[in-house]
């Protein structure tokens, strides 16, 4: 089947673009994509480039190519459309109507999206993500008075990345927490955690796939085993609903999702708005 | 200023409608929104409790809610439309359209724009991380062989967040490698990182930022004294220049625009879209 070229264009750094464009493409099953993002368009030069680079594609495979633009100055947005693809811009779509609705004009700043220069912003995802990384995997260091939330689960549920995420993401206080035999063992939780235990999310996740998962990491021994692996989901299972932690099944779900779902089951407020 | 509230609605995480509608409201600066993010609307009863939320919102502010949606079911989109607000549907503007353009009828599947249940991107995600967390400051466990990018650049430059947030969102393999003394002393790289030139990204950083960033980690002595931070930069500097390393200035920049301008200056092909 012929791709068909999707762009991505923006004068930033075309992750507002990704994500109005992967909703959308996703939505059409039968066509083969091929994805390309253009980012930091910011003068007419990067414009024209930009046309050059759609319609070189559009003659390369014969199919239109899809272009989502999120450019914000209209000269800029102008020029794009000169080229020959399928165009859905954004602004175009709803500025108009949100100006008219706020009774407001736009600023057609460029950069606002995403906190350029905003220190407060910044400064508070970084402290998170340091806190993520002390706070991983029970380490010694860790401070859970001062978490939002701390995660339990066995080996490779995907605590860290979430930890990670949420603290990108969120500015969220992330801490967790890996089960070890002896709690799985004996069904209970270290009093570290149960002084927390308002605090405590689990994550459990389908057997195969976290024999999967260790797999990918070490191949041999126990630690991948179906029966290891069956013992540590059922038991960290029973411990959750033995202390009445919410939990999440991470099976089918991306890390966006898992993050999300935790901010909506515990009611903890994100720190930023990105 | 009476407070004007905004909504992102979704029947998944609610990202894409976040990003759309940052990218949208910070072009009005004469506004003051309390943003709210209303994730996982998959029924037609979580539809109409939003429908609750909205107007009660509006009631309370005598503002009209700005509401952005991404909700892929019509039927769900009807009923969110009831409510008092004033709305945004990425769905309703984009979809027709583009739909007449592929030749396509849309599958209205919810969940396809962040990979729900794709073992391979997840696990490329979470390969990364662990990647980026094991290269991360120079330690000991690096491999730079399997590294796409390695960061440079002095304590507090923003390496680690980068590192993360490039493993998270375009599953990039990045190390990390800060600066020592003795190296900005010397002005030369250590033969691990000359071998590897090729992959060297260099992160620089304004004085009185780093200062204020290092101040939040350890308020006294030399290690945020103005004259530390500016030999300290001044070398690293210079240890860009000599060697032709790439390099960016992250003062003004969010860690998405770091990461963005980090791909797209050095060609790295991203391992994921989400």
């Amino acid at each position: 089947m012929a791709e068909r070229a999707v762009f991505f264009l923006s004068d930033q750094t075309g992750v507002t673009a990704e994500a109005l464009g992967h909703g959308l493409i996703t939505q059409f099953a039968g066509q083969d994509f091929r994805q390309v993002t253009l980012p930091f368009i910011d003068s007419e030069d990067k414009a024209r480039e930009a046309v050059r680079t759609i319609n070189a594609a559009g003659q390369r495979s014969s199919l239109k190519p899809v272009v989502f633009s999120t450019l914000v100055h209209p000269d800029l947005r102008a020029i794009v459309k000169e080229s020959e693809g399928i165009h859905l811009d954004m602004f175009d779509a709803f500025l108009d109507l949100l100006s008219d609705e706020l009774g407001e004009e736009p600023t057609y700043t460029s950069g606002g999206a995403h906190g350029m220069s905003d220190i407060d912003t910044y400064m508070r995802r970084i402290e998170a993500t340091n806190f993520a990384l002390a706070n991983d995997d029970g380490g010694i260091s860790r401070d859970y008075d001062a978490a939002d939330v701390i995660l339990v689960g066995v080996s490779r549920s995907g605590k860290t990345p979430t930890c990670l995420y949420l603290a990108l993401q969120y500015g969220v206080y992330a801490a967790n927490y890996p089960l070890t035999d002896e709690e799985l063992e004996n069904g209970s939780l270290p009093d570290v955690l149960v002084k927390q235990k308002h605090k405590l999310f689990g994550l459990t996740i389908a057997p195969q796939r976290l024999q999967q998962i260790r797999k990918e990491r070490r191949p041999l021994g126990n630690y991948s085993s179906a029966q290891q692996v069956s013992f540590e989901l059922r038991e960290a299972e029973q411990i959750f609903r033995r202390y009445g932690i919410p939990h999440v099944d991470t099976t089918k779900f991306s890390i966006e999702e898992i993050s999300s779902r935790i901010l909506d089951s515990t009611g903890v407020e994100r720190r930023v708005h990105v």
